[in-house]
């Protein structure tokens, strides 16, 4: 934290405009992202001294090996890597590469770095090498659309967030079409790797292309690199993705600041939804750093087969205690995905894409009668906001648009609802107040924290010397993460040992699980043990700038 | 920003838990948190050796000087002071004193500050002196809830946000008998000061209870203490309140990773709503701080009487402009408080709260014809989402919620029905997707920065050093902010020299003016000055965390 003024009041002077750093769309830096470029990025100590790659031991599948291998007949079963040093580096050393590199999906702090890690393992032990970015995510690779990625237009990009280098996108590589565009750009730029970095689908598409330029004798490797904030694709080998660490801090800081804002006034309750559709890693670990009063899991409400209505009484019998103790304000964070973990809900969906597909909806409200029993209890349950943004907002399919429900926003007028019956009840004697919070894109692209920094940087640097080694079909892994950074293992992980398949139009596709919270994990369990304390007592913790 | 590590994910072991802090609820601090505490912090050379307090020539008012004269019989008039350095304090100093301080209001990141600075001169300068905090606000004082505020109780608060030493509270002192609770309050704990910490409104109320306890002869003499992340309480002698600068450094941070994020992903424009109801500084000086595609200043659309229709024109225009250069991406910044500042949808509001007293709103649309024909246009150009919030929500009085209209949603689909007309007739080839954000609370609370941090303990050492000298009825007032914090000047600003009255109820009330943007004023003309470029080239900072 650095002194600071204020520019407007017409005190005390406009702040001094930073140097303006070449290359980035001629941006001019704020004084922390300057200060942020040449922040020192250690390497661990098997990447600064020679190392050879060794084989570990035939992989299988995290399910259904039998389909795995029909679907990837020459990568299946293939070991995983690890790098160990050596006297002397490998004979494959100083080989020259031609790589190009990918950014796949929603932004993760700290992608940049996974760049600047393969391009200076190519700088430092493979002289004379290009690196092409492909722009605008698989798309650039299906239309040949990249840029040489020189180290003056990679260095303004060192250690700072989003994905603006060579930008994003969503595009997925699939029909068959689609891999011979991919083909030709890789044969055209005469491609001797290729590094796609990105979520679980991503670095499953990843497999395919390896698997693909593998079965056609192409010389172009594949490996993967685990992108994503909400933290799901995470395995033994691949202790976490990258991005996760400084999304949780970022938020962590914001709901610690909304502790105090709350304590302050003691009159409000601040509902906070988080980032995590699939998993609710993220609201997890903002718990930990944070201790809310209440914080719901959304793999626990599954697990429990929780109701919307278990939900809402677990939050309001928790309420109601506080304002025994006079406490009539709190924080509850509350998973992006919450609803998708609870089934009444998703039958209800269901049930109501049917109806508006196929019937006419009558302003009496007769339409209902085609509701099963347990849906029209929880459709009558629902605040009148909610049912109307069920009725009416509906993709172009003609289905109900989950993700623009505000969850937040509903589980308040649910608790509210609740609470008011309980108060003419007599049970109920506290004031409720609900404030809605989302945290979401405000995470995505912040400056990556150190440990982000240092872990992408090390997963590019890794990824590099796999493609050198002629490794394919990989996923770099940088392990044992709690030991200092010197200490960090660097190696890769077969993409086919993390493959389940998933039956879709009568066919098996593979996919990499998500990884989802685990009820008998460490995290959870600490949780679970401290959670009722933090619920009554204020333990608020405030984890302050990043 | 510290080495960082994730605690879930079973690596790397759970976060090091620090230190308890006592007094604060048994808060347990964050390593940032417990870094504060510790931080100096500077006192101005004028606070630091022996001074005496001048005065400066008979002061008047901020208008209708007759007016305030007859409302502050025994103040009016009365100079302004300053302290200047001396060879020998004054013949007051090292006279023990009582006083109570309270905080009064919404938090801003700073409050405990004040308060440590209050303490600390009476540590130093007035030796066995008593401070005490009344609980909860100005409700505190009439009630007599207060606590002794100690070293061991204070200590834990400094440099730490929010106002949960003693909280804060809304509650103000109106009535004779509120008056008469506040002077038996006083006369209990034999006070010889009272400063009052809070905003406009606050530092009126501060003020009449000044000239109240003046009139009765009691020895009981008030300051006032610039207090408001808005921005909007300042004047030549108060430069700034504080929190604006913490808070704004808040929301910029967020802002700056919007920009990365929409420059990232660049398919999204991103509508960020800022607080501050009655004035636009955060919002302009968050642009000035991240240089946003478009900004809009509600002092620029009143002064321009802009209608709702050219707010939106405006920002259509730029972001057609923008898709001609295939940027189909920006940021836009709003002020919380925009459509108070639009007379016709102010018109139409009046209008809707008449007919909803008084008329059955019929189905079918009859009742529109009570509009007038402005607001009947008007009403027809909302979206329909913002027409049901407008009949749908209403207060206790009847009254529609202006407070609770999305502005950022609103305008999201205003543009976007203007740019699907402008698609329609060809103009237009852009394609546009609005995502929305309010960042409000997570400001209010934040660690407070260097700046604010320091300027708050010297506000809070002054206020003390006034009172000693038996000053009353002045705002503490800390200047020349732009020069290394020895240089700044102390002193105190008659309040009575800031106001001017209203005419409520046929009775005229002082009222402290929110001092708004000036649209001539430096910082309004250097951001008008470089707005065109900032709408079409993108020039986005990133400042960081503060």
């Amino acid at each position: 934290m650095a002194p600071s003024f204020a520019i407007n009041g017409g005190f005390p002077g406009a702040r001094v405009t930073p140097p303006s750093v070449t290359g980035r769309f001629a941006a001019v830096y704020s004084e922390v992202q300057n200060s942020r470029i040449d922040h020192e990025l250690p390497l661990p100590s098997v990447l600064k001294n020679p190392f050879i790659i060794v084989d570990g031991p035939q992989s299988s599948a995290a399910g259904n090996p039998e389909e795995i291998a029909k679907l990837f007949p020459k990568l299946f079963g293939q070991p995983s890597a690890a790098l160990v040093p050596s006297d002397s580096h490998a004979p494959h050393a100083n080989r020259k590469l031609k790589i190009g590199v990918v950014l796949s999906g929603g932004q993760a702090p700290g992608g940049h770095n996974v760049i600047s890690g393969i391009f200076d393992y190519l700088q430092d032990l493979a002289e004379g090498s290009t690196l092409y970015g492909f722009r605008g995510g698989p798309a650039g690779i299906m239309k040949c659309k990249y840029v040489e990625l020189t180290s003056d237009y990679i260095y303004p990009y060192r250690n700072q967030g989003g994905f603006d280098m060579i930008r994003s996108g969503r595009d997925k590589i699939e029909t068959p079409e689609q891999f011979k565009q991919a083909e030709e750009t890789v044969q055209k730029l005469n491609l001797d790797g290729l590094v796609v970095i990105g979520g679980d689908d991503s670095n499953t598409n990843a497999c395919l292309l390896a698997e693909h330029f593998r079965s056609k004798n192409m010389k172009t490797r594949v490996i993967g690199c685990p992108k994503t904030i909400d933290g799901d694709l995470k395995c033994k080998e691949v202790p976490t993705s990258f991005g996760f660490d400084t999304a949780c801090k970022i938020y962590a800081e914001m709901i610690g600041n909304v502790m105090i804002d709350a304590r302050s006034t003691g009159k409000y309750y601040h509902f906070v939804r988080l980032m995590g559709r699939a998993a609710s890693h993220i609201t997890l670990e903002c718990a930990l750093q944070t201790h809310p009063n209440i914080t719901i899991i959304g793999e626990e409400v599954a697990a429990k087969k929780m109701t919307l209505k278990d939900v809402t009484d677990y939050i309001v019998n928790i309420i109601s205690k506080r304002a025994e103790d006079n406490y009539n304000y709190g924080v509850i964070l509350i998973p992006e995905g919450l609803i998708d973990f609870i089934p009444e809900v998703q039958h209800l969906i269901a049930e109501l894409n049917e109806i508006l597909a196929n019937d006419a909806v009558d302003e009496g409200g007769l339409w209902k009668k085609k509701l099963t029993d347990q849906s029209l209890k929880l459709f009558e349950f629902l605040p009148k906001a909610i049912q109307e943004q069920l009725m009416l907002e509906r993709d172009p399919h003609g289905n109900v648009q989950v993700a623009k429900i505000e969850t937040e926003k509903m589980l308040i007028q649910m608790v509210e609802t609740e609470l008011e019956k309980r108060k003419q009840q007599g049970t109920y004697k506290g004031g409720f107040r609900g404030q809605s919070h989302f945290f979401g894109y405000e995470g995505r692209c912040g400056l990556p924290t150190n440990f982000d920094s240092t872990y992408c940087y090390a997963l590019g640097y890794g990824a590099a010397a796999l493609l050198q080694s002629g490794k394919t079909g990989l996923i770099s892994s940088v392990g044992n993460l709690c030991a200092p950074v010197e200490e960090w293992t660097v190696g890769g992980t077969a993409l086919t040992s993390l493959m389940d398949v998933e039956r879709r139009h009568g066919k098996f596709k593979p996919v990499i699980k998500k990884a989802m919270v685990e009820l008998e994990g460490a995290p959870f369990k600490k949780f679970a043990s401290l959670r009722d304390e933090w619920a009554l007592k204020n333990c608020y913790i405030s984890p302050g700038m990043h």
